[in-house]
């Protein structure tokens, strides 16, 4: 048979299983998993585990020093391994009322299905495993060994990967891996992405008193923890969006001409996000193109992810808090590294007369880029214009963060992405969904993608 | 009979029924009436006047425009008319998790009984009526007329009690009135307070798109809400709690040689309050005395009683918020006026570059006190000598708020306190509490101050 033949015949196994495959997704949208409040996380890995184990793969459950990792492994007619990077724990649900069907439930309109985690990333799980089985049955065996790495910190920071990649580096060794994403653009282009966003991931908290007080009482004397925060917080980032941490951007890298190149070829998405989230313009004044990419990817945040103190209910109450907290999440550019950024954070507070304010250190890792000439980039992108008929739009890096470095770092692979997603799946927000149409063709992109990866 | 033998045996009725007056109290106590929630509300006005009737007052459920007031009228021997003033609201419960019984059962450990409102104010509507009560049984009826007050606002603001009072000031007139509050102090004296600071009380919200997005996408390209609504609230008051309002400070008026001379005969409470809430210092390195009592009471605040933005759950959520507000409570003197304190605030909003932060009133009032020579605020003292064996610190302001100011200037009444309070209250915080010793006290005071008012 020819490629051409083959790939006919795994297309149409795959269109012949939807059914199964998003039973599948159904029965694993089901388990809740929120890694941030460590719900359902050890039942997700043992579901996760289950079914590797029922697609034919030896799969355990290992420990990690914080949720349990799934390994899974199997296939092999050729001496090529190919990695598949995963992640089983999804992000908390809330706010619950702007959901319009239960988040753990997967719940179709039209061609939409609705979940939590249905598409970051228990859709790409699902993907996947579609993937390798329909070329399995299709070839009679996999073309390759194949290995499943799908953890359960991705959306906390994947804080224990690195240690978990150094200290399992040889049984984790492969050729090359596939990333836990992918999808398309505004337009329906693939997208290929070849770097990610460092992050460091903090809790700053403040007390003050053993108690909340009347503010009648304590207004004019006692010292108020959501005043030292929004004073504290103050002090981190100008309204001009600049970071006043000092050294806060030493070790940043400019993009390269390759990079604003490559930035330069993106497609202007500035329209369709404005349009989505309602936005009167983004920051800065920059308008779309490449320098509304650049801005968007290659410059590092301070972002207040939340705030919290004192009354928040309806109405009034007249108390003043004794505690506060924020969380603020940092992305980093090459080469800032997360470790420094703390530690330039802790002199910057105490610099500041707040050493009352504590720093929690919630998770993180470094920025990580790929070579876009590496052969496997090229077999991914050759594949996706099988597919999606049209080239893909290549993204140096990305605005989002991940424990891509160790994979580059340690493990020395090259590393690709391809998937299901869309713009409008509203990841990490209420309605979270993914589309029949991208789910399909994400199956039928990752298939392509072992096949040229094992014959290669 | 003379007063002392009249006194004596109105002391021995209230001794009887004591358990009596706690059935009563548990009764109010278990209906639970949250303004700021809209929690009961209705239930409990009913529940008052079912109780004024109970004790024969002539009582109605009359509208206020926000939520209802209880007003009750009876007695009358002489032509003297005594107003009680009161609320049946009270604080919401939150946070749940620290209370050690349900807020909503009155709950006795030793001689500590415990509920939301148990003290403020649901302990003095019923030592109030237990002290008309044992006044009536004794005398056979009441020695002047008695008119009852009972507001469902008071924890919100009061907003509607100026125009509510405005509206029925002949019904409303008297001659004097006893506030809802009162009690002892940290060495057990009592206290007379003769004024109240006045309160502007706004939520400032920001919304910045129409929904959260994730902070890998929008981190460096969206507005924020929390970093909006920090660097506005930042504008507000420097970390040497000055606030920056022009103009905040213009209609303040000094504490009087008189004022200073009262809080210099003040007892320093410096050290209970630091114990009590495990506090370092207070403010401004002021450490007790005439200074920190100045402080405290005649100096205006900025509090921010609350402080709301995205995720806040355990753990790490990378999310960049849409919306984000902060609750603040400016406490006003002498003679700031709350209207002209907002007008300034979203002046200086704007002037800052503010204008997408939307200012919400949620009540307050103007600051007023009391002349220290009207016979009545002598008569208050004496009776609390006799009742607590020592004289009444006399405060001539006090740090808290309520619509004093009404009273005084529409009602032409002088107020006086007394009370069942005490500072371990715990009063609009978890384990509020009254103690079983100062509420006898209390309705013992209150029912001379009944007797000597008659016949003054």
């Amino acid at each position: 048979m020819t490629n051409n033949e083959l790939f006919s015949q795994i297309d149409q196994h795959i269109d012949e299983h939807m059914d199964a495959y998003l039973a599948q997704l159904a029965r694993l949208c089901e388990q809740p998993s929120v890694s941030a409040q460590g719900w359902g996380i050890e039942a997700c890995a043992d579901l996760v585990g289950t079914m590797l184990a029922e697609h034919g793969f030896a799969s355990e459950v290992m420990p990690s020093g914080g949720h349990p990792v799934v390994y899974g492994e199997g296939g092999g007619r050729s001496q090529k391994t190919l990695l598949f990077y995963l992640h089983y724990d999804v992000q908390p649900p809330e706010p619950l009322d702007l959901w319009e069907s239960p988040p753990f439930e997967l719940t179709r309109r039209g061609d939409k299905f609705y979940a939590r985690g249905v598409s970051d990333d228990k859709g790409h799980i699902i993907a996947r495993l579609a993937a390798v089985s329909a070329v399995g049955h299709v070839l009679g065996e996999l073309p390759c060994r194949v290995k499943w790495l799908i953890e359960g910190e991705e959306e906390i920071g994947s804080v224990h990967m690195p240690a978990f990649i150094a200290a399992h580096r040889h049984k984790l060794a492969a050729d090359a891996c596939v990333w836990e994403f992918g999808g398309v653009d505004f337009q329906g282009a693939p997208t290929l992405t070849l770097g990610m966003r460092g992050m460091c991931y903090v809790e700053l908290s403040v007390q003050t008193a053993s108690k909340d007080a009347h503010s009648g009482l304590g207004g004019s004397i006692f010292p108020n923890a959501a005043w030292r925060l929004a004073w504290a917080i103050n002090t981190l980032k100008d309204s001009q969006e600049r970071i006043l941490i000092p050294g806060f951007y030493d070790d940043v890298v400019p993009p390269s001409a390759r990079d604003m190149a490559l930035l330069a070829a993106l497609p202007d998405e500035s329209a369709q996000i404005k349009q989505m989230f309602q936005l009167s313009g983004f920051l800065g004044g920059v308008t779309g193109g490449a320098a509304l990419w650049r801005q968007a990817v290659f410059e590092p945040t301070c972002t207040i992810c939340g705030l919290t103190a004192g009354y928040q209910g309806p109405g009034s109450k007249t108390v003043l808090p004794a505690q506060a907290s924020a969380k603020i999440d940092f992305r980093l550019v090459p080469n800032q590294d997360p470790e420094d950024i703390l530690a330039k954070l802790r002199a910057h507070l105490d610099a500041h007369g707040f050493g009352d304010v504590h720093v929690r250190y919630l998770g993180g890792g470094r920025p990580a880029k790929i070579d876009p000439d590496d052969p496997f980039v090229q077999l991914t992108a050759a594949a996706a214009a099988e597919v999606y008929g049209q080239p893909p739009v290549i993204e140096p890096i990305i605005g989002g963060s991940g424990p891509l470095y160790p994979f580059v770092d340690i493990l020395k692979l090259p590393v690709v992405s391809a998937g299901i997603g869309y713009p409008g799946s509203n990841a990490h927000a209420p309605n979270e969904n993914m589309d029949l149409h991208n789910f399909r063709q994400g199956i039928r992109h990752t298939a392509r993608i072992l096949m040229r990866f094992a014959e290669g």
